[in-house]
């Protein structure tokens, strides 16, 4: 490995992990990708699976981890506790929990709770992607984070004052599988595109409705048994009901008319958010996930005097 | 069997199976359950299954038989093709469709279907319940049908003029059982009670947020983490936000404000939908589903001219 290596960043989630080596400036100059997230490393155990992926990327024996995600859970490797919200960006980073026992510096930052009687609600990992998303330090900024389950942050002047979760992904994934809609989507439900007229006006129906689309479900099933709707269509339906409902009713937490949403996302999905949000009337500053977490993660590393020679 | 039976009436679901024997005014003379529903039927054979029970009930062999039920679908003994809406109720029923092949006089009810582009829909069974409801002849209806696919018709002046599906118990058994939200309620979910003011909480929020529960969804797990909230208060937030999201929607679409509802429904179900109406400051007029779908099969045996020596 290059000698100016400084610091090296984990995206640990339930299911995955990736692993970058960064240089000073938190460019990256190597990665890898595992299958081997929260669920195997309970097993394999969470030091053996980290230190098999450094060895393959030859990184020094000394170099610093900094790690975010779903690692940092109770049935993580350490329990790194819930920063509470309201709370500044910046506070979120320092306060990474340092593994003891471990020959290096390894430390994983902590999620976020919103402690709200009305409103609980929990992230790990998107708060660091937020921290590396590149929000001015000022202002009122809405973020959408979309996936298994989506995240919408509301920051104001570089704190955190609020968030909510949709589980968008998961709903598509559960009814898909589970439901009576397995019938309608097939075993192998076909990716969906954001032009697909289907998708757009499903969207666009979740959206006049105001996310209320319970019995547009069920329509997926009757539209195959009446109008012949094939498997294609169906699982367009279900992608635009979801993601059309999820910004209808986020766009009425968040009041956010007239705003510019900042669309934190990679791949086709952030393809078919940003369409959505298209039909949503609603501007977006799109940035990508995985250049956000990086960035994050080497945020955070300079925020605890992880990188040699440089200053917090 | 006492010699005044007059027709064996049959609620023949996807899983399961009720058959009754009726007397000349359709009292039920006896009755037997089974788990041979359509799944079982389709391996088993679907005369087979219905000889057996009708010879556990020492039904005569020419005793006439009146169907309602997924027996009816593609999928059953025969398809006893859609009646499309707006239909009168009688029409409805005149419509079922005889077995050809057998001995005995054997006719399924047909199932409805709404061919509307927009909001395509289906039902087999509960155009049977609703027939059997006792609805007055005249004036506007509005009947609920609480269960695995809610069904929520409208009725003028006799005529089924539109229906919607909500599917809140098959929401609630997959999320339940395949979601994340199983870690919250466990593997043996709790009854929900209606005076559980958990329920009633949850419901009421449902109501006043116009059935937009998504993000409430995963507030459940994240109520586990924060406020420790148990696996009976979560199945109880769960079928609160459900069956509150489903009268939120359903209030709108069938614009019920000040007029009853006929629920017809039977046991625990009953009762939770009946609370949650009333938290939505709807009247209800009760019904029992297991005497609507007997009194509208043997209204069905009836019109069809299959109760010896009654007239149609």
């Amino acid at each position: 490995m290059s000698g100016n290596v400084a610091v090296a960043a984990v995206d640990w989630g339930t299911t995955r992990l990736r692993v970058w080596l960064l240089d000073r400036s938190g460019a990256p100059l190597a990665e890898r990708r595992g299958d081997d997230g929260l669920i195997t490393a309970q097993k394999a155990g969470f030091s053996n699976v980290l230190e098999g992926h450094l060895a393959q990327l030859q990184a020094p024996g000394d170099l610093p981890v900094v790690i975010c995600g779903m690692a940092g859970s109770r049935q993580g490797w350490i329990e790194a506790p819930y920063v509470d919200v309201p709370s500044s960006i910046k506070a979120i980073l320092k306060g990474a929990a340092r593994i003891p026992g471990e020959s290096r510096d390894i430390r994983i930052v902590p999620g976020l709770a919103q402690r709200l009687a009305d409103r609980p609600d929990v992230m790990r990992g998107e708060e660091t992607q937020l921290a590396g998303a590149g929000l001015p330090a000022t202002g009122t900024h809405t973020v959408c984070m979309p996936g298994t389950h989506s995240k919408w942050v509301s920051v104001r002047e570089g704190t955190v004052a609020g968030f909510g979760t949709w589980p968008t992904g998961e709903l598509y994934s559960v009814l898909a599988e589970h439901s009576i809609l397995r019938h309608s989507l097939g075993e192998k439900p076909a990716s969906v595109a954001a032009d697909d007229p289907v998708f757009r006006k499903s969207c666009e129906i979740a959206l006049s409705e105001g996310g209320d689309i319970l019995s547009r479900l069920f329509g997926i099933r009757a539209g195959g048994l009446l109008h012949g709707l094939g498997a294609a269509d169906a699982a367009a339906t279900l992608s635009g009901l979801l993601i059309g409902a999820e910004i209808a009713s986020a766009r009425q937490r968040y009041r956010i008319e007239g705003r510019e949403v900042t669309l934190v996302a990679s791949g086709p999905l952030g393809v078919l958010y940003g369409a959505a949000l298209g039909l949503a009337g609603i501007a977006i500053n799109p940035v990508d996930a995985d250049d956000a977490v990086r960035a994050g993660l080497f945020e955070a590393a300079r925020q605890n005097g992880m990188i040699a020679g440089a200053s917090a």
